[in-house]
Protein backbone atom coordinates (compact mmCIF):
# COMPACT_ATOMS: atom_id res chain seq x y z
CA UNK A 1 0.00 0.00 0.00
CA UNK A 2 1.41 3.42 -1.19
CA UNK A 3 1.48 6.08 2.12
CA UNK A 4 2.14 9.53 1.65
CA UNK A 5 4.15 11.23 4.73
CA UNK A 6 4.29 14.51 5.28
CA UNK A 7 7.57 15.84 7.59
CA UNK A 8 8.03 18.65 9.49
CA UNK A 9 12.11 19.16 10.22
CA UNK A 10 14.41 21.32 11.12
CA UNK A 11 16.53 23.09 9.17
CA UNK A 12 19.55 21.51 10.59
CA UNK A 13 22.33 20.46 8.60
CA UNK A 14 22.52 16.02 7.95
CA UNK A 15 18.44 16.05 8.24
CA UNK A 16 17.74 14.81 5.18
CA UNK A 17 20.69 12.65 5.20
CA UNK A 18 19.31 11.21 8.40
CA UNK A 19 15.91 10.81 7.25
CA UNK A 20 16.89 9.11 3.85
CA UNK A 21 19.27 6.64 5.56
CA UNK A 22 16.80 5.54 7.37
CA UNK A 23 14.55 4.56 5.01
CA UNK A 24 17.25 3.02 3.24
CA UNK A 25 18.47 0.84 6.26
CA UNK A 26 15.16 -0.68 6.65
CA UNK A 27 14.91 -1.67 2.55
CA UNK A 28 12.19 0.47 2.05
CA UNK A 29 10.99 1.73 -1.31
CA UNK A 30 10.77 5.24 -1.80
CA UNK A 31 9.20 6.56 -4.82
CA UNK A 32 9.86 9.91 -4.22
CA UNK A 33 11.37 12.39 -1.25
CA UNK A 34 10.41 16.14 -1.81
CA UNK A 35 12.31 18.84 0.50
CA UNK A 36 11.45 22.40 0.46
CA UNK A 37 10.78 25.37 2.50
CA UNK A 38 7.31 24.94 4.73
CA UNK A 39 5.78 28.16 6.17
CA UNK A 40 8.25 28.31 9.07
CA UNK A 41 11.80 29.39 7.67
CA UNK A 42 13.46 27.67 10.60
CA UNK A 43 11.75 24.17 9.24
CA UNK A 44 11.77 22.73 6.19
CA UNK A 45 8.69 19.99 5.27
CA UNK A 46 9.57 16.95 3.19
CA UNK A 47 6.69 14.66 1.53
CA UNK A 48 7.86 11.14 1.25
CA UNK A 49 5.72 8.72 -1.12
CA UNK A 50 6.46 4.99 -0.05
CA UNK A 51 5.42 1.70 -1.04
CA UNK A 52 4.77 -0.09 2.42
CA UNK A 53 3.31 -3.59 0.98
CA UNK A 54 5.43 -5.22 4.10
CA UNK A 55 6.49 -3.49 6.65
CA UNK A 56 4.09 -1.69 8.64
CA UNK A 57 4.19 2.04 8.29
CA UNK A 58 3.67 2.40 11.86
CA UNK A 59 7.23 1.23 12.38
CA UNK A 60 8.79 3.70 10.53
CA UNK A 61 6.66 6.18 11.70
CA UNK A 62 8.30 5.80 15.35
CA UNK A 63 11.79 5.57 14.40
CA UNK A 64 11.82 8.38 12.27
CA UNK A 65 9.75 10.36 15.58
CA UNK A 66 12.61 9.57 17.57
CA UNK A 67 15.71 11.26 14.78
CA UNK A 68 16.84 14.28 16.18
CA UNK A 69 15.22 17.84 14.12
CA UNK A 70 11.88 15.40 13.20
CA UNK A 71 9.32 17.57 14.76
CA UNK A 72 5.77 16.72 13.03
CA UNK A 73 4.93 13.55 11.27
CA UNK A 74 1.51 12.93 9.18
CA UNK A 75 0.09 9.59 7.11
CA UNK A 76 -2.19 11.29 4.76
CA UNK A 77 -5.30 10.23 4.04
CA UNK A 78 -5.21 9.24 -0.14
CA UNK A 79 -9.14 10.11 -0.10
CA UNK A 80 -8.14 13.60 1.19
CA UNK A 81 -5.50 14.89 0.07
CA UNK A 82 -4.58 16.91 -2.86
CA UNK A 83 -1.15 15.67 -4.33
CA UNK A 84 0.80 17.16 -7.48
CA UNK A 85 3.96 16.65 -9.68
CA UNK A 86 6.17 19.32 -11.43
CA UNK A 87 7.68 18.17 -14.91
CA UNK A 88 10.24 19.63 -17.25
CA UNK A 89 10.13 17.09 -20.44
CA UNK A 90 12.63 18.43 -23.52
CA UNK A 91 11.38 16.33 -26.72
CA UNK A 92 12.62 16.32 -29.98
CA UNK A 93 11.13 18.49 -32.45
CA UNK A 94 13.13 17.54 -35.42
CA UNK A 95 9.93 15.75 -36.96
CA UNK A 96 7.40 17.52 -37.78
CA UNK A 97 4.62 14.96 -37.48
CA UNK A 98 5.80 14.15 -33.59
CA UNK A 99 6.41 17.95 -32.90
CA UNK A 100 2.76 18.44 -33.80
CA UNK A 101 1.69 15.51 -31.96
CA UNK A 102 3.69 16.71 -28.84
CA UNK A 103 1.78 19.71 -29.27
CA UNK A 104 -1.72 18.55 -29.13
CA UNK A 105 -0.78 16.60 -26.05
CA UNK A 106 0.83 19.79 -24.22
CA UNK A 107 -2.83 21.54 -24.98
CA UNK A 108 -4.97 18.44 -23.87
CA UNK A 109 -2.62 18.05 -20.79
CA UNK A 110 -2.57 21.93 -19.78
CA UNK A 111 1.20 21.60 -20.41
CA UNK A 112 3.04 25.14 -21.26
CA UNK A 113 5.62 25.25 -24.11
CA UNK A 114 8.48 26.92 -21.84
CA UNK A 115 11.40 26.96 -24.26
CA UNK A 116 11.59 25.98 -28.34
CA UNK A 117 14.56 25.92 -30.76
CA UNK A 118 15.13 24.12 -33.93
CA UNK A 119 16.16 20.78 -32.58
CA UNK A 120 13.88 20.82 -29.30
CA UNK A 121 10.91 22.21 -27.51
CA UNK A 122 10.92 22.04 -23.54
CA UNK A 123 7.46 21.75 -21.80
CA UNK A 124 6.25 22.27 -18.45
CA UNK A 125 3.40 20.73 -16.48
CA UNK A 126 2.38 20.28 -12.92
CA UNK A 127 -0.82 18.17 -12.45
CA UNK A 128 -1.83 14.80 -10.16
CA UNK A 129 0.48 11.89 -10.03
CA UNK A 130 -1.70 9.46 -12.34
CA UNK A 131 -2.33 12.33 -14.84
CA UNK A 132 1.77 12.58 -15.02
CA UNK A 133 2.58 9.20 -15.50
CA UNK A 134 -0.07 9.62 -18.41
CA UNK A 135 0.88 12.17 -19.72
CA UNK A 136 5.08 11.30 -19.91
CA UNK A 137 4.11 7.40 -21.40
CA UNK A 138 2.26 9.21 -24.12
CA UNK A 139 5.05 11.45 -25.30
CA UNK A 140 7.73 8.54 -24.65
CA UNK A 141 6.83 7.55 -28.66
CA UNK A 142 7.73 11.09 -29.11
CA UNK A 143 11.40 11.29 -27.99
CA UNK A 144 12.23 12.25 -24.74
CA UNK A 145 15.48 13.31 -24.55
CA UNK A 146 15.47 14.89 -21.06
CA UNK A 147 12.66 14.64 -17.89
CA UNK A 148 13.37 16.35 -14.73
CA UNK A 149 10.88 15.49 -12.22
CA UNK A 150 10.33 16.99 -8.51
CA UNK A 151 8.39 14.05 -7.31
CA UNK A 152 5.14 14.17 -5.29
CA UNK A 153 4.13 16.83 -3.08
CA UNK A 154 1.04 16.32 -1.26
CA UNK A 155 -0.93 18.69 1.36
CA UNK A 156 -4.00 17.20 3.44
CA UNK A 157 -7.90 18.48 2.48
CA UNK A 158 -9.59 20.64 4.90
CA UNK A 159 -12.74 19.52 7.09
CA UNK A 160 -13.54 22.82 8.17
CA UNK B 1 27.41 32.73 -6.26
CA UNK B 2 24.68 29.98 -7.02
CA UNK B 3 24.97 27.09 -8.77
CA UNK B 4 22.50 24.73 -9.97
CA UNK B 5 23.30 21.13 -10.59
CA UNK B 6 21.77 18.61 -13.10
CA UNK B 7 22.92 15.44 -11.46
CA UNK B 8 21.88 11.95 -13.13
CA UNK B 9 21.96 8.84 -10.86
CA UNK B 10 21.44 5.33 -10.53
CA UNK B 11 18.14 4.43 -8.79
CA UNK B 12 20.10 2.17 -6.02
CA UNK B 13 19.73 2.68 -2.58
CA UNK B 14 21.43 4.92 -0.98
CA UNK B 15 22.60 7.14 -3.67
CA UNK B 16 20.45 9.98 -2.01
CA UNK B 17 22.39 9.92 1.38
CA UNK B 18 25.59 9.81 -0.81
CA UNK B 19 24.76 12.65 -2.23
CA UNK B 20 23.08 14.89 0.85
CA UNK B 21 26.25 13.40 2.94
CA UNK B 22 28.55 14.70 0.71
CA UNK B 23 27.50 18.43 0.83
CA UNK B 24 25.87 18.12 4.30
CA UNK B 25 29.95 17.18 5.67
CA UNK B 26 31.53 19.91 3.62
CA UNK B 27 29.14 22.58 5.05
CA UNK B 28 27.56 23.74 1.73
CA UNK B 29 24.65 25.16 2.30
CA UNK B 30 21.93 23.75 -0.22
CA UNK B 31 19.18 25.47 -0.88
CA UNK B 32 17.21 23.05 -2.37
CA UNK B 33 17.92 19.16 -3.68
CA UNK B 34 15.07 17.79 -5.70
CA UNK B 35 15.35 14.32 -6.62
CA UNK B 36 12.79 12.69 -9.40
CA UNK B 37 12.70 9.73 -11.95
CA UNK B 38 14.27 10.24 -15.08
CA UNK B 39 13.53 9.96 -19.00
CA UNK B 40 15.59 6.62 -18.39
CA UNK B 41 13.57 4.15 -15.89
CA UNK B 42 16.89 3.42 -14.15
CA UNK B 43 18.17 6.33 -12.80
CA UNK B 44 17.58 9.57 -10.88
CA UNK B 45 18.02 13.15 -11.90
CA UNK B 46 18.57 15.66 -8.65
CA UNK B 47 18.83 19.79 -8.99
CA UNK B 48 20.82 20.87 -6.47
CA UNK B 49 20.64 24.44 -5.71
CA UNK B 50 23.93 25.72 -3.50
CA UNK B 51 25.25 28.71 -2.58
CA UNK B 52 28.50 28.61 -3.34
CA UNK B 53 30.05 31.46 -2.01
CA UNK B 54 33.07 30.33 -0.15
CA UNK B 55 33.66 27.19 -1.37
CA UNK B 56 34.71 26.54 -4.86
CA UNK B 57 32.71 24.68 -7.10
CA UNK B 58 35.08 22.31 -8.91
CA UNK B 59 35.81 20.81 -5.70
CA UNK B 60 32.50 19.39 -5.32
CA UNK B 61 31.84 18.14 -8.42
CA UNK B 62 35.05 16.57 -8.15
CA UNK B 63 33.79 14.80 -5.06
CA UNK B 64 30.33 13.52 -6.59
CA UNK B 65 32.03 12.39 -9.87
CA UNK B 66 33.89 9.82 -7.84
CA UNK B 67 31.15 9.18 -5.88
CA UNK B 68 29.32 5.51 -7.14
CA UNK B 69 26.11 5.70 -9.34
CA UNK B 70 26.65 9.32 -10.14
CA UNK B 71 26.75 9.11 -13.19
CA UNK B 72 26.62 12.84 -14.48
CA UNK B 73 26.47 15.94 -13.47
CA UNK B 74 26.04 19.44 -15.17
CA UNK B 75 26.59 23.08 -13.88
CA UNK B 76 23.86 24.70 -15.24
CA UNK B 77 23.86 28.31 -16.54
CA UNK B 78 21.93 30.39 -14.88
CA UNK B 79 21.37 32.80 -17.70
CA UNK B 80 19.94 29.77 -20.16
CA UNK B 81 17.94 27.44 -17.90
CA UNK B 82 14.36 27.23 -17.36
CA UNK B 83 14.04 26.61 -13.34
CA UNK B 84 10.88 26.18 -11.99
CA UNK B 85 9.50 25.28 -8.45
CA UNK B 86 5.73 24.13 -7.43
CA UNK B 87 4.02 25.12 -3.86
CA UNK B 88 0.96 24.09 -2.77
CA UNK B 89 -0.04 27.48 -0.14
CA UNK B 90 -2.95 26.37 2.99
CA UNK B 91 -4.12 30.17 3.72
CA UNK B 92 -6.63 30.43 6.35
CA UNK B 93 -9.91 31.63 4.77
CA UNK B 94 -11.78 33.05 7.77
CA UNK B 95 -11.60 36.95 6.95
CA UNK B 96 -13.36 37.81 4.19
CA UNK B 97 -11.73 40.89 3.63
CA UNK B 98 -8.23 39.09 3.65
CA UNK B 99 -9.55 36.11 1.40
CA UNK B 100 -10.45 38.32 -1.42
CA UNK B 101 -7.09 39.84 -1.31
CA UNK B 102 -5.57 36.00 -1.72
CA UNK B 103 -7.94 35.53 -4.67
CA UNK B 104 -6.88 38.80 -6.79
CA UNK B 105 -3.01 37.91 -5.51
CA UNK B 106 -4.07 33.84 -7.23
CA UNK B 107 -5.19 35.06 -10.31
CA UNK B 108 -2.22 37.92 -10.78
CA UNK B 109 0.65 34.98 -10.18
CA UNK B 110 -1.69 32.52 -12.22
CA UNK B 111 -1.79 30.13 -9.03
CA UNK B 112 -5.35 27.79 -8.88
CA UNK B 113 -7.65 27.41 -6.10
CA UNK B 114 -7.80 23.68 -5.35
CA UNK B 115 -9.37 22.92 -2.65
CA UNK B 116 -11.62 25.45 -0.20
CA UNK B 117 -13.82 24.66 2.84
CA UNK B 118 -14.86 27.17 5.60
CA UNK B 119 -11.78 27.58 7.15
CA UNK B 120 -9.22 27.44 4.74
CA UNK B 121 -8.40 27.15 1.21
CA UNK B 122 -5.34 25.80 -0.62
CA UNK B 123 -3.84 27.24 -3.65
CA UNK B 124 -1.26 25.60 -6.24
CA UNK B 125 1.42 27.63 -7.85
CA UNK B 126 4.30 26.72 -10.73
CA UNK B 127 6.72 29.70 -11.00
CA UNK B 128 10.30 30.76 -11.65
CA UNK B 129 11.90 30.60 -8.15
CA UNK B 130 11.91 34.26 -7.84
CA UNK B 131 8.05 34.68 -8.15
CA UNK B 132 7.64 32.64 -6.22
CA UNK B 133 9.53 34.69 -3.51
CA UNK B 134 7.44 37.35 -4.26
CA UNK B 135 4.08 35.40 -3.82
CA UNK B 136 4.79 33.39 -1.13
CA UNK B 137 5.87 37.27 0.52
CA UNK B 138 2.77 38.66 -0.18
CA UNK B 139 0.70 35.84 0.90
CA UNK B 140 2.20 35.87 4.72
CA UNK B 141 0.17 38.83 5.95
CA UNK B 142 -2.98 37.09 5.19
CA UNK B 143 -2.01 33.37 7.21
CA UNK B 144 -0.09 30.74 5.36
CA UNK B 145 -1.66 27.96 7.36
CA UNK B 146 0.62 25.84 5.80
CA UNK B 147 3.25 25.40 3.20
CA UNK B 148 4.65 22.43 0.81
CA UNK B 149 7.29 23.87 -1.57
CA UNK B 150 9.28 20.80 -4.12
CA UNK B 151 12.56 22.98 -4.19
CA UNK B 152 13.60 24.22 -7.64
CA UNK B 153 14.10 22.19 -11.15
CA UNK B 154 15.80 22.74 -14.01
CA UNK B 155 16.69 22.39 -17.51
CA UNK B 156 18.98 23.62 -20.20
CA UNK B 157 17.95 26.12 -23.09
CA UNK B 158 18.49 24.30 -26.12
CA UNK B 159 20.90 26.08 -28.53
CA UNK B 160 19.78 24.37 -31.66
Amino acid sequence: MKHTLSVLVENKPGVLTRVAGLFARRGFNIESLVVGQSENPNMSRMTITIDAAEHPIDQVTKQLHKLINVVKIRDLDPESMVARELALVRLSAEDATKRAEAMQLAELFKAQVVDVDRKSLVLEITTTPDQLASFTKLLQPLGIVELVRTGTVAIGRGRG
